[in-house]
């Protein structure tokens, strides 16, 4: 392994989402020797994700090369790799490639799905973490159109044109507005077979309401808009197992061949094998300065921990503002330490809430800041700015903006390539209709 | 099977290229049936893959869905399938999802990969002919610099940064002109142990030239503007095998990790089961009319075809031209013949030769029209003109422009995510290097 031999501080930071990427830019003048490791090339802006599922945006405009984003950065290394375990005690890192030693251990390793310990549901519930899930969402979405157009038998149609979309947090509500709006808007006109009121989609949560976290007068806005647009909601409910026939509540089965997972979030397997505390979620518990207890030279940050705020004594969410705010607050203490101008104790972490919202659909979306809370075309408006703004680098934010501009104006969706070996999903597509094919 | 049951003619089209679009455009006021058949769902525009290969343009860019190409023409039923049979005597497609009886039987299928009877070197050495395989290339060249990055060996390291291209065809020129650029312009300044000289990339073909079909003094422009890029260029040389440790000519092995194929091209399996005449190469041997000898209802077109100039007698040449040209022909025949007023006799097809060009590197592309044979920044610039005048949809031509222009004058690549599953591609990425890891 090429490392450098200086004598200057050690800095490891695990993971290039918005928390580790953060804690790399915040130590831009610091005199150390930061290791940036991801198992990924890329940086991801997750916010987005569902509409490249959803055929609206390519990959590459929400996602940057992390070497792109810290090239000029003298004082980091980026590697690519997979932290295979930690080492505590003797300060060690250890990855498919080697090991790292380290002064400071940033670890911001984010959130994968979770299944709720029913791992077996994801070969037919795909989650919404990554690039390559949101393909296969794409890929299972798009076939389904190509599959209901030869579909004789009006049965098997119903159970090939309905979605269900498990959890209706942020995600789930997104991405049941967009697939609905693919639906009524940009593929019936283009199939000789498929009406707009066709395709079910279905929403389902275990709570009594949606976007959980937002204030309820939102949560209801949101679910009254969803249903004017067609979305059928269930709430309260309980998802017992998931199929190739569908989706099971209580007794009762949903036909459904396409069911896409968004109901919860956990942190990485890896936490399970520190040293220390994680709560039920797999997030590493923190003290208020953000360091394992025991270990105040290790930090966890973003989706990874299980953070409190130290003034309202509220958990801090699990927002891209949450990682933000995290990797930027430790490498402040870092970069005091290693300039020797630390306060005596260590400063404790509180959330600046600066808001959340939701995109529901055309020209509708629900925004909470502070105590206003609004909808409809100005919640749609600041929904997009925002995350144009968000976004890394300029050509992205503008190719993202026109490609916004024109799908709204042409209601179409124009990045639904069905990837992959046609030889799998073709089969897919015919060995169920070989009955019903009558001519 | 949804079809409908009119008494119109029906016409089946295999493949929806250059040569399948634009035989379904020419039938456009056809009273006719049109099942246009793909086994993917986008029309690609292959002439621009090798820059999805190498990191320059998204995927989405350069492809278009086929239902959105043709959803204004109501005689066009499009269906994603793959087809496994054709017979001529009962006049029926099969696929997966059934059959397709026809009056007029057009085959579009084009060309896949040749490896000249040596399957077996693709899995060292894929090939261009899709947006996977494009997405392949990329993943190996970008993970390669990865790898070089942290290979402490000297000797490894010059194995994983040498890149082999089997092939002086245009492709091949146009893919080692590009990844020279990216290892000398684009990478070496994201990261630490890589510096511009490093990367070798070697073009070999066993002809006596480079872009065999164009004119000779052409040949020899891009083999002197490659050259001074620093591509090393192997002619009349035989590739007798290609391994994990590299390329074998003659007796001597090029050690290198990465291989790309862009030597040959072949008509698809399928034609060798047509009970009609087929070339070395599996391409249908038609007549003057461009139909199966002894089915005059049986069309060839594009690179599936074996088809000769009736004029000069040469063979029309495996170029966008050439598929564009032959499906509108024929689709005029059939035109005329269901409307009642064809000529007695077919008239026979003869190529229109608007000349050729390719690109090398930056601000410099050779061209041939005519007789004028240019190059350099005059020939840049009409390359890139005339690849995104023939780019479908407005959207596609402006983003394409835009990024062109910001490579040009950023030198870099942005499309250049590393997907697929990381354990995977880590995995291979480290475990070569293990023993050489000294820290």
């Amino acid at each position: 392994m090429n490392r450098s031999s200086s004598e200057l501080p050690r800095i490891v930071v695990i993971g290039g989402g918005f928390a580790g990427i953060n804690v790399a830019k915040a130590l831009k003048d610091t005199a150390a020797e930061i290791d940036l490791i991801d198992k990924r090339n890329y940086h991801l802006f997750q916010p987005l994700l569902y509409q490249v599922a959803t055929g609206e945006l390519d990959p590459a405009n929400i996602a940057a090369p992390i070497r792109k984003i810290l090239w000029k950065q003298k004082n980091v290394h980026v590697a690519l790799g997979e932290v295979t375990a930690v080492d505590f005690d003797q300060k060690l890192v250890r990855f498919d490639g080697g090991e790292l030693d380290y002064d400071y251990l940033v670890i911001a390793t984010g959130a994968q799905q979770s299944y709720f310990g029913h791992d077996e549901f994801r070969e037919h519930a795909p989650g919404l973490k990554s690039i390559d899930d949101a393909l296969e969402i794409r890929r299972r979405l798009f076939l389904a159109f190509e599959e209901a157009e030869w579909e004789a038998d009006e049965e098997a149609r119903r159970k090939i044109l309905t979605f269900v979309i498990v959890g209706g947090g942020p995600t789930g509500v997104e991405l049941a507005g967009a697939i609905k709006e693919v639906a009524t808007e940009t593929l019936p006109r283009e199939f000789r077979n498929i009406h707009s009121g066709m395709a079910r989609v279905i929403l389902v949560d275990g709570g009594p309401r949606l976007v959980g976290p937002m204030p309820e007068d939102l949560s209801a806005r949101a679910k009254k808009v969803l249903e004017k647009m067609g979305v059928e909601i269930q709430l309260n409910v309980h998802v017992n197992d998931v199929t190739e026939a569908g989706v099971v509540i209580g007794d009762e089965t949903i036909q459904a061949e396409n069911v896409f997972w968004a109901a919860g979030v956990q942190g990485q397997d890896l936490a399970k094998t520190f040293n220390t505390e994680v709560d039920r979620g797999s997030r590493v518990v923190v003290g208020p300065d953000l360091s394992v207890p025991g270990h105040p030279e290790v930090f966890v940050v973003g989706d990874a921990a299980h953070a409190t705020d130290a003034k309202t004594g509220k958990p801090v969410p699990g927002l891209a503002q949450g990682a933000i705010q995290t990797g930027r607050f430790i490498a402040e203490i870092i970069k005091s330490e290693i300039a020797g101008n630390a306060p005596q104790e260590r400063p404790q972490f509180s959330y600046y809430d600066k808001g959340s919202m939701a995109m529901i659909g055309r020209g509708n979306a629900i925004a909470a800041v502070g105590k206003v809370h609004y909808g409809g075309i100005l919640g749609w408006l600041s929904w997009n700015v925002l995350h144009v703004m968000f976004l890394v680098g300029y050509r992205n934010r503008f190719k993202v903006m026109l490609d916004w501009c024109w799908n709204y104006v042409w209601k179409t969706r124009r990045s639904r390539l069905i990837t992959g070996d046609p030889k799998v999903h073709i089969k897919k597509l015919y060995s169920e209709h070989q009955k019903t094919d009558t001519k």
